[in-house]
C-alpha cells in the first residue's frame, strides 16, 4: 500500500520557492505541481517583479515548469497561499485533483469554489506561510495589491 | 464625445493572432488586451505547441504582453473564443472590465460566470472564429482536448 501523501514535505518545496522569491525582492508565493506518484512535476514562484511579467503567479509557474501533460488526473497543486481566481481557474480547467494550501488567513482566494467543483482541498495553516505573507503585505502593500488586481480606488471586494 | 468602441476592429487583432498560431501549427486562439482609450496594450496567441508551454493561452499571452499595469479598470479582453476557466479567472481576478468574444459556439467557457460577476460580456458570433476552431477541432481533436484539460477517459463535463 502506498504511504499517505506527506503534504508538509510537499509544502516545503513551495515554501522554498516563496523564500527564493522573497530574496529576489519579489512577491513571496511559491507552488509545486505534484504527480499522482508523489514526484514533483514542476515548481515555481511568482515572478511579477523579477521578470516584469504579471502572468507568472506561483501556481502558473509550477504548471508551466511541469510542461505539457496529457492529463492532470491525480495531480496536486501545492501552494503557499490560497489561490486567486486566475490560479483557481487553472486548477479547475485542467482537472487538477487536489489543492494543498499553506494558508488562507492573509488572503482567501477561490478554494471554496474549487471544493464545490470536486477538487480535494487541504488547508495546512502553516505559520511560515502566514509570516511570509504578513510581512510582505505590511512592507509592500502596493505591490501586493497590484499582484491581485486590487485598484487603489476601490476596496477590492469581488477581486479576492 | 468619444466614438463607440469598434469591437469588430479589435477582434481583427485577435483573429490575426489566431491565424498566425494556425500557420505555426498551434492552437488557433488569439487575444488582445485593449485599454480604456482603445489602444491595444497587448496581444498574443496560444503557444502550447510553439513553446511547449501549456500556460500560454491567447488571453494570458495578451495579458503578459501588456506588461505590469497598475489597474485594469476600463480595459477589454478581446478573444477569438469563449475563455476557459483559467482565462476567465484571469479576467475576474484583475478586474478587467469588458470581455469581447469572437464566438462561443465551439466552446462555452466561463463568460456567463464573468457576466454574473459584473464583467460586460459581448459575444460577436464571428464566422471566421467559428471556422478557425471548427476546422482545428476536426483536424486535431487530441491537441484541443489537451489544451482544455479534457482527459480522454472522461467526457470532459465540468472542465468546459
Amino acid at each position: 500500500m502506498p504511504a499517505a501523501p506527506d503534504f508538509r514535505a510537499w509544502l516545503d518545496v513551495a515554501v522554498a520557492e516563496a523564500e527564493r522569491g522573497r530574496a529576489e525582492g519579489g512577491v513571496p508565493i511559491g507552488a509545486a505541481l505534484v504527480g499522482a506518484d508523489g514526484a514533483v512535476l514542476g515548481r515555481g514562484r511568482n515572478r511579477r517583479v523579477q521578470d516584469g511579467d504579471p502572468s507568472v503567479h506561483g501556481e502558473t509557474a509550477a504548471f508551466r515548469d511541469a510542461g505539457r501533460q496529457r492529463t492532470y488526473r491525480g495531480t496536486t497543486m501545492v501552494t503557499t497561499l490560497s489561490p486567486c481566481w486566475y490560479c483557481s481557474g487553472l486548477v479547475r480547467q485542467f482537472g487538477i485533483s487536489r489543492l494543498v494550501i499553506g494558508e488562507a488567513r492573509t488572503f482567501h482566494g477561490g478554494h471554496d469554489w474549487l471544493a464545490e467543483h470536486g477538487v480535494e482541498v487541504v488547508v495546512l495553516d502553516d505559520e511560515r506561510c502566514v509570516r511570509l505573507m504578513s510581512e510582505f503585505i505590511e512592507q509592500r502593500p502596493e505591490l501586493w495589491f497590484e499582484d491581485i488586481g486590487v485598484d487603489g480606488a476601490e476596496d477590492g471586494e469581488g477581486t479576492r
